[in-house]
């Protein structure tokens, strides 16, 4: 499984990654699951991937293909899609297109193979944004209202997120939030793993502001993650028992 | 959806389930899931369960049928088996008969249904026992090293209870982890809700040592989970943003 969270904040947007790709519990990798594009002061594109890595792989090598074929114009490049809109529909009919032929060939053995994304990214003149992409191509929006996107092993890291994160939190506690988030669903589900990949884009920037690769062993990392744990602690054994 | 959690450490056990009961999100009722059977001095038996309404509530009714049964020996009924073991043998068989008899007429609609429960309790003159019984009728044990046990919606109150329980963990704390446990998990997700159930066994007691429901707008509960986002966010704020 993988683990993949994305924030969508008014100072901009932070994304976090993790690299466990499994097929089965014997044949465990690491591969990177965040991707960005960037022509600095025009637009700013990352993805981030979970789901079968044959899909993921071919949407991700068709993709930039596209985007160093001289012939692709703005239906085929995401470098040359004239919105964030446009960049999401060109991923989500690529990725439903590669996910219906591996599906045809897996058929064939009685196996299903599936992958979503999220993609988020800032096109100059136009505001951030950031879409969970389904494996059929359809997507959703991140909103003021729901400002963070998940995929994967969602659930042991949302308890954290749903307190924490409002649009306005700053794009340091973000960080921090989304690291937190990530060392709960590392410490509860072995599909999870180290290293992690986080970028962050910030308003307006039109650029990568910070992209960084957190490895196993990472002392600041372990730091944060020890001093939660003990933070957590702390703060349950503060807590008054129900009368 | 259901989350049931049970803990099993050295001083008793303490189990937690919610009431939510949903056939779609336009028909969500209350239903207890939470089963307590006693002869004090005896034998003290808990029974939490997840999954098909129609599935568990048969089994159950045909367990309370078999007690009641003057004809019932210690292989079908739970209050005449010798130990904990036959009393799991016991309903794991009832669950899975009622699994596949409900199965079967579910098969002609193209639809399914599958439950599973989580089983504590203790015999005179042997150890406390939990176990979680599958939807097909086998069963795991908790242990020293697994302390705990969950059935449905588990993943978002699991990075606490990995966090903070052990077997040494007192009644009075072990309480606390259950209810902050459940508080993320009614947070996170919508098919689990109030009101909850709690019983509490504590070791060699062989009785319930304590029952209690608790409602919406309890406001113990309500103050313990509102102390514990403020704990939680003066936690997060304490630590450290990475370098």
């Amino acid at each position: 499984m993988t683990y993949c969270v994305g924030l969508l904040l008014d100072a901009g947007m932070v994304l976090l990654s993790d690299t466990r790709t499994n097929a089965g519990l014997d044949n465990i990798s690491t591969y990177r699951k965040m991707f960005t594009f960037e022509e600095p002061g025009d637009r700013v594109i990352a993805i981030m991937t979970a789901g079968s890595l044959s899909v993921t792989q071919t949407t991700l090598a068709r993709l930039t293909d596209a985007i160093e074929n001289p012939d692709s114009d703005q239906t085929t490049s995401i470098m040359k899609a004239p919105t964030m809109l446009g960049v999401a529909d060109i991923v989500g009919r690529m990725l439903s297109d590669v996910s219906a032929e591996v599906a045809t060939k897996l058929d064939r053995m009685g196996q299903g193979a599936s992958a979503s994304m999220i993609l988020a990214g800032q096109r100059k003149g136009g505001p951030m944004r950031m879409f969970l992409i389904y494996p059929e191509g359809n997507f959703i929006e991140a909103t003021a209202d729901t400002p963070f996107l998940q995929i994967g092993e969602h659930k042991y890291g949302k308890p954290i997120l749903d307190r924490v994160i409002t649009p306005q939190t700053s794009l340091a506690e973000a960080q921090k939030a989304v690291l937190l988030s990530m060392d709960s669903t590392l410490r509860s589900n072995l599909s999870v793993g180290m290293p992690l990949d986080m970028v962050v884009i910030e308003e307006g920037a039109l650029r990568i502001s910070y992209q960084r690769r957190i490895e196993q062993n990472d002392s600041g990392f372990d730091q944060m993650s020890e001093a939660w744990s003990g933070a957590l602690r702390n703060a349950f054994a503060e807590i008054a028992p129900l009368d």
